[in-house]
């Protein structure tokens, strides 16, 4: 095996270790986060950390990198507005969502750049992706600064749901396979997903005999 | 589609929404967090809730759930020894790592009762999962409360990092999947990855041609 030190990693080739320890979390959701302006200017960004942090109330967090230097569109957006979409990335798409994070020009809509259709339902104010096929309605709750690197947390609570019939269970699970969504490593290696197993909440007593 | 707006998920049965809200972020990482008592009691639980949070210094962050009703070993044993190990779940032994979420006695140690084996490497003062081929050893820096519904961010800074040598790519990149690195969806769906594309970084002016 491979034994990186911290010094190792401290001394390593800049984009070498960015793509490492962008991969050594593991496997990531890839969702497109699609929010608006005040004045209606649409937006759409790829992200791989969104993070669920509760069932009641529903909440979802995801992290936000440094605004000092670069502009960030999503985040001024739903400070400004309240409100946000997130969309998750199926392998039909995988490509328009992931060049959704070139650094267009100020009003430049993703949407129309990447070939991607904005969709309003329900009077929600911010953009789905029609394209998606699990995508949820957010209201912004909270921002929680971490000071550390100067990223941030936001955290929403779900207010909409839109999710294909036929890929819920009886018991409320998700089948994401079926509809071909992807997960990301590291920065820009995308991945299929196939359901392997499915094990019962887990019992002191009724452990299974391990091979 | 299916249209939950929040009204319908409030009123869900509640294990139906447990399932479904955890697994409308995507897919998740599997990991195995280590962790001993000041005793040397060792620990061991799964968690899909690993997320990058930056490169230089590297740093990760996971969720805990609120801790005043139920003990939480991993919590307490990182605030007490500052120090933990998470590791990659492979396919080749995910049935233990599920089982590690079985509340066991106090000083059961789940490594034990879950037939995986403790690892010491290098000094570092928590146990690794010997069967993993992806394992970093982490150094406690920061709890950050998220007040909202009780849970916490752990953050640590990345100390070691061992993985086998033939998933690192000349740019850094490590392929989950020739290890067999797994995925979860909700709170016991398992899923097996495959790499399927990696893209270039998206400029504006070097945008494909979308089908």
């Amino acid at each position: 095996m491979n034994h990186f030190t911290r010094k190792d990693i401290d001394e390593m080739e800049k984009i070498f270790r960015i793509n490492l320890i962008n991969s050594v979390s593991g496997i990531k959701p890839g969702n497109l986060i699609g929010t608006q302006t005040n004045e209606g200017n649409l937006n759409l960004a790829i992200f791989s950390s969104v993070l669920h942090l509760g069932s009641n109330p529903p909440y979802l967090g995801f992290i936000c990198r440094p605004n000092e230097k670069v502009k960030r569109d999503t985040y001024d957006n739903i400070l400004s507005t309240g409100y946000y979409t997130i969309n998750h990335i199926q392998e039909s798409f995988v490509e328009n969502a992931h060049f959704t994070s070139a650094k267009f020009e100020p009003h430049v809509s993703e949407f129309e750049r990447c070939s991607l259709t904005p969709e309003f339902k329900d009077e929600f104010p911010a953009p789905f992706v029609m394209e998606s096929k699990i995508k949820l309605g957010l209201k912004f709750v909270e921002e929680i600064p971490i000071k550390i690197n100067g990223t941030k947390m936001i955290i929403g609570e779900i207010v909409h749901l839109f999710v294909d019939k036929e890929i819920v269970d009886d018991k409320g699970n998700i089948r994401l396979d079926l509809v071909s969504n992807i997960g990301i490593a590291g920065l820009n290696s995308y991945y299929k997903i196939s359901k392997i197993k499915e094990y019962p909440y887990a019992r002191p007593h009724e452990l299974p005999t391990f091979s």
